[in-house]
């Protein structure tokens, strides 16, 4: 390309980059499939690679910089990039990372960009990988002190919300019971502001029989309940023996609407509240998480 | 209309009903005007009636059967509704408030109602108000002890969030200070859950200055921000010289970003911060503003 837009649109690539710079000027460069049609039901490249049944390919996106950013920092290591030139001149500093030796930068115009992933993207920049073997959840529990754990969450922007809070407000993993939606779709990547990249989480395959390796590992589990009946969420986390703070808590949430359900209550050691005034409706389950995760902070833990 | 669909789509018409039921079959009625092309970034009804300048309808939309409930009990008094008849049924009982006298129910099909608004409306309700007169501070003030003043938001989706919040953790009015968006734009009462047509608001005319209306009616300005050096939340809702929670608190909130402005913190008695994890974002204003009128809910205020 030759043409004066395209030299208005590409500065000099930016020197010492560890990522090598590929100009992409036709939108159905097969090398950039790895971005198309994101916004595709069926084609998506961030669908889940199913066991049996519908295969995905299974990837993780990242979108704009600061997600890409904390991809780049995150276990999901980039494969390639695809982004206009202002964003790659962002980057340039984190495209230094020796972790990136050799992974395309593919440069490309919005109208370029637009046409591949199908619509017109603001953030500019995208980032993409394969999801590393999952945590299991022992790992994830490692060293963690503070725990979410959800059952039904099915809106993608609901769990990059939590994702967000729970970065925002110390607790060090997230753990996923039954019926939530998948938190590496890149809506809730996006949402979460990178943060479902950084914050370990895992899967309980067993539910809720599974919460008992939580109670192995020594946490209290706190239902979240807009219950009437159940204790104040400030009582439920201190421990009636001591008066102090309980050591270890994981707080479960349930959907909006239904809540958690009453196996998941049952097998939690205590439902907790939080004071609401009368004839209105729960809050947003990831605000309702928030305060959860703000009361544990407060009391210094 | 006398075909086979029309006989299934439409059951006989409640009885005892204040509003009147009127069949709509043409997409191009006059009379469903006020519903028209609802996504229409310079049509849609619900644009504010600006003084001098682009002139909007002024009117204000609740969409689906819970947001039309509320703003029946609120002081936006429906003049119309248009809906399937699935809804006309499920708000029978709404619908026999006196209030509601020879007020039409355009009822239609779900295929011309997503002709009427623009896209095919999952709700199946909606129901329209004209503005009344706004509210002054005074009067939005009036018994209130805890209050949000939010400036710089301008996001439609967090302002709403931010009403569904203050309803649910027993805030009493909301102020708007410069640069926030319009509390009564539809996707911000749908996301408020019809709570924006409740909670009382009232813009601040002069701003920061109009802020000493609450100085001078006792209350606590407290500015949220995420800096290190502030007292923490629950410290700057007590009063040092009683121990005891003060009596009157506003929150001041700014938006994701930028914060509030200098001139607005100054004009504040106390800034609070939201102890936060080190290196992470600030959290979502919403969420922000749901934390600490939780704190204030948990001194029992």
């Amino acid at each position: 390309m030759t043409d004066s837009e395209s030299v208005l649109d590409r500065q000099p690539v930016p020197t010492g980059l560890s990522v090598t710079v590929i100009d992409i000027d036709d939108p159905d460069d097969l090398r950039v499939d790895d971005f198309r049609d994101l916004n595709s039901v069926d084609r998506r490249p961030d669908l889940p690679a199913l066991p049996g049944g519908r295969v995905g390919k299974g990837l993780v996106i990242a979108e704009g910089v600061l997600v890409a950013q904390r991809m780049i920092a995150s276990r999901f290591a980039p494969h390639a990039f695809l982004g206009v030139d202002k964003r790659l001149h962002e980057l340039s500093a984190d495209l230094r990372d020796p972790s990136l030796a050799g992974v395309p930068f593919y440069r490309a115009s919005a109208d370029v960009m637009a046409r591949v992933v199908g619509f017109h993207l603001n953030r500019g920049v995208l980032a993409v990988a394969r999801r590393p073997q999952a945590l299991d959840v022992a790992d994830a529990l490692a060293g963690a002190r503070t725990v979410a754990v959800l059952e039904g969450v099915n809106d993608h922007e609901n769990i990059g919300s939590i994702f967000r809070n729970a970065a925002g407000l110390g607790v060090d993993a997230v753990l996923f019971g039954a019926g939530c939606a998948d938190p590496l779709y890149r809506r809730c990547v996006r949402v979460s502001m990178g943060h479902a990249l950084l914050v370990p989480f895992a899967g309980v395959a067993d539910w809720p029989g599974g919460l008992d390796i939580l109670h192995d590992n020594g946490f209290q589990t706190v239902s979240l309940t807009p219950e009437p009946s159940s204790p104040a969420l400030a009582e439920a986390l201190i421990d009636p023996a001591t008066g102090a703070p309980r050591d270890k808590v994981a707080f479960l949430v349930g959907a909006e609407g239904p809540g958690l359900t009453r196996a998941a209550m049952r097998a939690s050691h205590v439902r907790a509240r939080i004071p609401m005034s009368r004839g209105t409706d729960s809050l947003n389950v990831a605000t309702a998480a928030a305060i959860a995760f703000y009361e544990r902070v407060r009391a210094g833990q």
